[in-house]
């Protein structure tokens, strides 16, 4: 047990909340080190009505001042980064250097939202009848919530509210509970950086804070990203209750090595996109297709050679290239996974079951496993497993690869690894997939481009981040304006002021 | 009864459809005009298959290809402009001259679906990172889905499906059973035009084929516009099956009157926006909010003079201003309107309910009515009435004249009247409603810029129409590139087969 | 000499114009089949009086009617085609085939000309200060002025006035005076779809005319498009008399064939891109540059192969690929280049100068001819030659091709011919050329994108046609608007007359 | 004379330059307070080849790392804002509030010069035909200069270099050679920032520093601001060159103050926008127009009894309104002014001309001067005087009043002081000027939109800064692709490999 109480943010003080709560573990060891809130309904209507209340304040402040509280925000995230980073990897367990990759992204999301002089200008026509001019305004919607999940805990919620906020809304953030400090904390910055107190307001909780937000009318969107059961449920309920809601879910995201790929840099990239935070990603490669016999054979004896010398071991030493996974539960459910793979029949090319971490014996760690002749039909092929488990699918022909894709019910992410430049364009062109790289094994959009899958990777019509995320944060308003003649240009009413 | 039956068309032929079947009434005469087929769910699915087969073609159809149909159609529809203005005013009952308003309005919205290679444009970035180029591709989604409502049968159809199919959808339309044949002609215009077939489908139907869209996995997209209660119905059960949803619902459109406004004109203005197509309009106003006694009075004086040279009779004729209403059913609900407004103890000045039009005795007509002194908790006030019936509030303030609108549960159109520039500013800036007109009765956007509601008038969060249907109807694919180097550009790969 | 006298098109009429005229000629037969009006400086102010005139009456035209002139065109041109390609062959040469090919291009401007309204969306900003609302609208100049070549002589005009009438300007175009008629017969059509008189104007002329255009003040914007010598005049002269100038010149654009390409492809493509219409045009291949000399002698056996196929012969006759150059000047003056060519010491492979067509003894033709191991120092690499003569220039390696590219003083396309990505995107990344193909041998952008060289291939910042377009005929407008309080929103202003 | 010598800044180093030099004025005092370099040509040659030097690097690098240096330079600004705001005020004379201001806007251009990612996306269409791919790409131009007036001493460079560099490009900037001191010192905060040497150089000097700007073929664009006949031969010059060129030159701005606007507001207003740094800018208000003799005799009582209390003094005094001139030649001309209109028989309502500031008798100092019944034949009507003097000018009606504003040579600004709609749509719709304020004095657009006068006030075609400076700085490259197929999809070539 901890002393430490992770609080509640509302309205610019933290608030300890409700009667329940539960513990936080850092993973690397097993042990709790803070105790967090879990907010009842109550409390998360608390924080609904701060936002509320500085909405209207908030609103018509002009756009660029808000967008130069991004702008210090950004400075301050730099100037904390190594603070935040160590809130995350306590919390998450994935190495340092990684928490920095993630934090670096949740920045460069802070630095478009801080464009948005540029990105919230309307369309105006002159003359769209004779003396006649329309235009649109996109205006802010009023309170806005995020539900973030474990995996980026501080990306994530950076994702969402910066560029809610710089549109003019108030939020309401609800970050995962199992590490929800990196969250917590920069909310407390983004006061520092100017943000009014109210503007942002974070709630610790699980569902009852959740199913708070979806049923609450003053709340008018919701941002989830999560699994894709929650993801359709939150869906479902808010649009129920008329928010408009965008839920991004699960992933299963496959990399297709064609025979002509450069396999030497394609093993080293999905190394990183495989194994990289523990396959806690939803952009994390968990499945290769590999285009001829050959191909996987080269593919794979490049893995196995990488994967030796991985090293595994606690986040904060420099030295590893993945720790834990997030909970004790979560690998006990990873490494059944690689039960059933075995039972299904894959050939289990590296195991990583037994691995044992000197000093950090209670710690939630499993080794990269490697699976070859994965084959559709099997359980580690469907379910998003969400570890460090990589398997190897092998096919004909790039067209099988890609039936494959776009049979499996996810869309999230794919790639594919060729020199030729009719692959790539074919690939690209055709798979069901929301994003999709070429030679690039985690095909993440940059912050000015939009975050968002396919199929049941994604509920809702507008992405996340990026152009999509001013269009989801802002209801567009229309005007259409004329001015009757009253005679003004001839100077009738006006050119005898002597005499008025 | 009648021998003509409107059949679904699907996959480029008519098709009789199921066993079920209901009349469609000319409301000038009460009588049957015909006999409308309603699809069963199978009858549905079959569209749907039709549409998800003819999308791998016509998502591949380059879209200057795609946006010439549109080109095209739009001189067929000017061509068979008096057959369609015909079809409507017969199943409707509207006057001629405002089909053809409505005719135009539709192929305005072809005319914008014409400039779809403009509007698919995606974002391309180079040295996203060193060597790394991005870009997006807005991409078609596959089958979409309309559901229209009676009031416009040709026009909102067009505001849906010509932008659906220039992005590269296919598409199945329900248009409304009461006066289905417009659309229905349309669909067989566009395919004259090159659409090929299955690309466009329309099904007749009712309930049952409402829901045989909103539970099939392959439509992807629904846009609805109707009645609130059900525009919460289908985004609530369009979003729980995973589809996305635009769901415009009611409206009770207010209009402001300040003392300095050109009063002539606003009551010149408002005489058609209240009574035009009976007021079975979503942009009608059914409340005039006159800012001082003063402008109250002479507002209704106006009224009262242009009133009583109304002309009132079947759409057919000429002279006639307003048509009849859309049903014996409605034309009932609107009386009783009236007679709770007397009631309430609202003062009517202009008593329409005893109006009988000389021949047309069974027709649906019901002659304008005219209450003032309307109090916002009053049935009148709140409900969509959808018929030729407008109040007048009096208020002391535009201030107050704004309090009222922003309480009100809809929030699709609203309008002031004035000179002063201070006053529409802050008007327009501040006002909970989504279209907003100064000085203009129906701020309707034009076709290239978007129509949507605030507040419960619309559900979702993309307009209908202009740019934000290029967003509804398309999914965003993000591409990220990167070509590792083989020393290409050295050319020793190449150089070597020649001994130069 | 002929009866067919070429006139000038003023202000909806045809004008003789002055004294002076000359002989335009068949080029197929050597006759002269007309003869046109050269303008006097008088001629093109009466041109630009009318221009004049119309401008305010055309610039309060809203875009939407402006734009469906367009659309109106359209279908004009379509229905027209036949007759305009009849002139265009008989006066220039060029097959009809290639006729149509540069009409469609054409109608493919004024397609996206009909897209106006939405072109024109200026970029709206509330609350760039509180209370301070600021955007944009993008203005017309006035009257602009079009100088056009004989070797597009529908197309190129067509880039220019469409889109400069629909942005509300009015144009004074002066063709070439070596094939006027089909520019002048397109403008008597675009006023058959609605353009009032005076909107368009065309001058026949030669060195007057074009100098009474760049010194006139009342022309704000000229467009030119032919060669180096002459767009650096006109650049200079309209820039020194205050107006903005776009002015396009000459070309040598190289083909780079990769030892990786699909070489029967790349033939065939080349081609046409060097002989289609004589190389008579800016965007033609005079230049292959192979990569090893294997590439090179496959290439080159290739089109050996394919030019004793062609068929030179009268435009008109439809099995011809190719028909005679512009006029017997340009004829000997190409050939010429082929002797030096041969002096110079390249290898004449193909020898087109001996080429008599039976029947046509008086055309100006010219046999395809085909030049190995041509060098950077001959003048044959250097110039451009705008005739059917095509050199191939061995190089060891891309990088080396791209320097060659880089050096020359033309900047219009370039193409590679390559299956490897990683080759693109090098190329198009580094090369400094403004249009860029891969796999495409004359990458000229399609009408919703812009058209424009790089080095002294144009000189101006916009390019021609497309989005540019637009920005190039339009002048921004600025707007910052605030509106001070009156107290208007207490309503104390007006509430006043009545004593409620 | 003095010990400081104002050096070059090239390639990162203080340049002392050549052997010619001047001295820098402190206006308030009349003392020389530096001694100036005056490059000759192999100077200005030499900044031109460490700007090329520097650009393949620069170009290379990712835009988002531009952009950052562009953030870093912002809070550099900021940091060191009284630093630079004393080195504008001691050299050009305004009150250090105002250099404070003039700091603050050009700090918004860096702003949004790091918004550069968002700004430099290129237009991307898939399927331009079938299979066939088109994009556009906004490239860096190379080498761009700058030539910037003495007004704005820290705020013109930074409307042009940001925007340059972060595009891209690299630049030479020559300030003027009257206060220097400030650019430079911004420049070598850049470098500070992150900017590499070379990408931004200076220059200082004075008519041979143009013109070896304007004559080098490797400056590709050239942005100026300053006096029309300058910006005439910069604009003549650098075309004839072949160089993109805008080139902003002078203005005489009006005010039309209309019967109904709110006088006490347009008076403080325009106060500030006539006097405000003696009426040394650009978008300063010279003139009002007023509408109705009444409407003139309000807004002078207003003036005369601001002017009383205003205070004239040495800009380092916290107190006053208002500094000295530039130079005591320039002060001299000015006063000239003044006595050139009472002799043209306008009625000099507040003489300044006996002005004398104790302490400061050397200070080039003129008191602010009021006319009133100026006429439009003046030809203090006429020209720019760039001095605080302030003209009023009476006409019947806003038809006068505008025909006025139209027929005046300059087109830069204007405002128009109302309360009615009708009248600002109509003005700002139909006026000839670039930059229009209503109720807004001095409608200079803020750094997100776009800055540029019409007619004599500037040459070329895009305006400064804001979205027109991105269009400005880089160059369109289009590229068309197409891959054809060689049997990848089928996996022919791929999918036996180990049977190959």
């Amino acid at each position: 047990m901890t002393d430490t109480r992770i609080t509640h943010w509302i309205n610019g003080s933290a608030l300890p909340g409700g009667s329940r709560s539960q513990p936080v573990y850092n993973p690397a060891t097993g042990q709790a080190v803070a105790e967090v809130a879990l907010a009842d309904t109550a409390t998360v209507q608390t924080a609904i009505s701060a936002a509320q209340a500085a909405f209207p304040a908030w609103r018509n402040t002009p756009p660029l001042k808000r967008a130069r509280v991004m702008s210090q925000l950004k400075v301050l995230l730099e100037q904390h980064s190594d603070e935040i980073c160590t809130l995350i990897t306590r919390e998450h367990g994935k190495v340092l250097a990684d928490a920095a990759g993630e934090l670096q992204r949740g920045i460069e999301n802070v630095e478009y939202a801080s464009y948005v002089p540029e990105l919230l200008k309307g369309e105006h026509s002159r003359n769209v009848g004779p003396g006649i001019d329309s235009w649109s305004e996109m205006q802010p919607l009023g309170v806005a919530a995020g539900i973030t999940p474990f995996n980026f805990p501080a990306m994530v919620p950076l994702w969402m509210w910066p560029m809610a906020v710089a549109c003019g809304n108030t939020f309401v953030l609800k970050p995962s509970e199992r590490d929800p400090s990196s969250a917590l904390r920069i909310a407390q910055l983004a006061e520092e950086a100017g943000l009014p107190p109210g503007v942002l307001n974070v709630v610790q909780g699980d569902r009852e804070a959740v199913d708070a937000l979806l049923t609450d009318p003053r709340v008018k969107a919701v941002s989830f990203v999560g699994s894709t059961p929650i993801a359709e449920y939150i869906y479902a309920q808010g649009c129920k209750n008329g928010q408009r809601v965008q839920a991004l879910g699960g992933a299963k995201n496959h990399a297709v090595v064609m025979p002509d790929a450069d396999i030497a840099n394609a093993v080293s990239a999905l190394m990183g996109a495989a194994y990289g935070s523990c396959g806690e990603r939803c952009m994390a490669i968990p499945l290769i297709v590999a285009v001829g016999d050959q191909t996987a054979d080269r593919v794979i004896a490049g893995l196995k050679e990488q994967i030796a010398a991985m090293k595994v071991g606690p986040g904060t030493q420099a030295a590893c290239d993945m720790g834990p996974l997030v909970t004790q539960a979560h690998r006990d459910k990873v490494r059944a996974y690689v039960d059933q793979g075995v039972a299904e029949g894959a050939d289990l090319i590296v195991d990583g079951r037994g691995l044992v971490v000197p000093g950090h014996e209670q710690g939630y760690f499993l080794g990269p496993c490697l699976f070859d002749r994965v084959k559709p039909g099997m359980v580690i092929y469907r379910e998003e497993i969400f570890g460090p488990v990589l398997g190897v699918v092998r096919v004909a022909s790039l067209q099988e690869a890609m039936a494959l894709i776009d049979a499996h019910e996810y869309g999230n992410g794919t790639c594919i690894f060729t020199r030729d430049g009719e692959a790539a364009r074919y690939f690209t062109d055709h798979i069901q997939i929301g994003m999709v790289g070429v030679n690039v094994p985690l095909p993440v959009p940059v912050a000015y481009h939009s975050f968002g899958g396919w199929k049941r990777s994604l509920f809702g019509d507008l992405h996340a981040y990026g152009p999509d995320a001013v269009r989801f944060y802002t209801k567009r308003k229309t005007i259409t304006q004329r001015w009757p003649s009253a005679g003004v240009r001839e100077g009738a009413v006006f050119s005898f002021p002597s005499s008025r």
